[in-house]
């Protein structure tokens, strides 16, 4: 006999294809914009969530972690890999799926795929720190690795910065021209450059999102100029790093969560003492951003829980009164709570 | 355009209905046994396991818990709540679900429900600490706390240890009731019992399994005679105990994984070097079980992400070639790995 399950026992899940449906259904810089506002939203009541270090299962090739919070009412965690060899064998790097639960029953309320909005979420979270740290202006941007994150990075600048300059740089020329064509008819200038160095000409934002798993120095200190606003995005995890230790002593720091930041972030290079600025306190107006215009500002991106939770409630509060969803018959969830050898017995009758 | 995901970012899904289906398929009491054999084959290579303790989230009414771990060839977690004041609302104290990964690749390869396989591991963990623990010829067991693990318990006793008269107290005769009716024609002589001390006439084995969080004191110091096994189940968070710390004294205490249960079980109440043995080091002949007929033995189980790991393999072996999963599409995986963005941009079209 099949059941009928009751309605909390029902929990709406978000596939790929209806995660593709639900942006294009918004407008893909919308929803980068919508995305944003969200971050901004959560890190100006950053004291308020529960935070904690993600939870890394290593192995040689790669790590599995689990990416938790919670802001006291919604439960959120990410699951997320990261294995830089799995793109030679046809693979994603980075492939993910989150759950909202909540808080005051413990019953989950959202299963999504996260691959997708990951990479989404990524990008409006380093359009939000160059938003607050770049020089006034910036119109040109540097985007070095056109890999599966290169898009997302530009239009997100785009959306949110107005930023319509794009200079792509990868050591795989297939890469750049794949990002260029991808981003045709985006209403970007995009160059395609061959070397570093020709990438960051003019450039007053310079993101890096490389995948090489070691210690890597994309960019070297006599590249980066003064004033310059930088995201380095690909190095986040340790033992993998995308910039020269001297770009990052000459550049005031910025970070989402400094316990997990310094262990797979571009200070991993540094002293464990290392000065730095907490993003959410810039934001907030407790701490300086860019002082000067001769500053370079590094935001130093390496994935935090609490962006991942923006992301998720706002896939949940958008895919109400939408098709974009499949209710999963997830929790057992008998009559009577007690009784759930019964329900299991009379799904044999 | 509705896009066809690879194989590879299909997972296999196992809802509630579809797990209550694979029980019945193999037969309740066969599936308990499968489910002791797994579970024994994992603590008999404890040490090859990634383990840690559980990640919690606590909140004034209940806490949400991850629990992962790994062999190096599978990753495994388990999302479980646990709110004893649900039950009061028509909920579950506990709902769980749980995936299996691929460590070589990070790509799960499992989705499940974990209410129902929950129940059914945790009961076919405590049938293991018993067969190991328990004195030879063991046949009547105390079932104090008659709520939703209790029948579970009762028949993973029978199926692996042959115990057969099962002897029913609750503070609620309702839920006594409810789990005598749930028992009929399952083979065993049930007797409901009015007060906990007549419940432990001529019982071996003890099990109990409340869910009232705080420290309670369901069985005192004097109910319980010399060579009985006792398996304190509903002990499983901080605050939360079931036995008076005598009868702790009194016991040889076996556990699962001491840092964990030193913080949720009932040796919280005891001093932080309190001496535990560790069940898979009985089992593995590293250490003594019981050494006399008039030892006390406790198995203060608190349940480990090990136990869960060996559920979701043996589901993951035995819906191959069934109907009992449907594919979820969960990963994002297009043609080339670094075109992500152009996977979601042919969404669109």
């Amino acid at each position: 006999m099949t059941m009928t399950p009751s309605k909390l026992a029902m929990v709406p899940f978000v596939s790929v294809d209806n995660m593709m449906k639900l942006v294009h259904s918004i407008g893909l810089e919308q929803f980068l914009r919508d995305l944003a506002t969200e971050i901004e939203a959560d890190f100006l009541r950053w004291e308020l969530f529960d935070k904690t270090p993600r939870v890394g299962s290593h192995s040689a090739v790669g790590v599995i972690e689990l990416m938790p919070t919670s802001d006291g009412e919604l439960y959120g965690f990410k699951y997320v890999n990261g294995h830089p060899k799995n793109m030679k064998e046809g693979l994603q790097t980075v492939t993910a799926f989150g759950l909202l639960a909540d808080v005051y029953s413990g019953y989950p309320v959202l299963l999504s795929e996260m691959t997708m909005l990951t990479a989404l979420r990524t990008a409006a979270t380093s359009a939000v720190a160059t938003k607050h740290l770049a020089a006034k202006g910036a119109d040109t941007m540097a985007m070095i690795g056109n890999g599966a994150q290169s898009e997302f990075q530009c239009l997100a600048q785009k959306a949110v910065n107005g930023i319509t300059n794009i200079r792509l740089y990868d050591i795989d020329m297939a890469a750049t021209k794949k990002c260029a064509a991808n981003l045709a008819g985006h209403g970007l200038n995009v160059t395609m450059c061959t070397t570093p160095e020709e990438a960051i000409e003019g450039a007053q934002v310079i993101t890096t999102a490389t995948a090489d798993k070691d210690m890597a120095t994309i960019l070297t200190d006599n590249m980066v100029g003064a004033g310059v606003h930088i995201n380095a995005i690909g190095g986040d995890c340790p033992g993998k790093t995308e910039l020269h230790r001297d770009i990052v002593s000459r550049s005031t720091v910025f970070v989402e969560y400094p316990p997990q930041t310094r262990i797979e972030g571009e200070i991993q290079q540094m002293d464990p003492d290392h000065p730095v600025v907490e993003l959410w306190e810039v934001m907030s107006g407790k701490a300086n951003g860019r002082t000067s215009a001769a500053e370079i500002t590094l935001f130093d991106g390496v994935g935090f829980a609490i962006e991942d939770f923006s992301a998720l409630r706002y896939v949940h509060n958008k895919i109400k009164d939408t098709a974009f969803y499949d209710d999963l018959d997830f929790v057992a969830d008998p009559d009577d709570p007690r009784d759930l050898f019964g329900m299991l017995q009379r799904a044999k009758d």
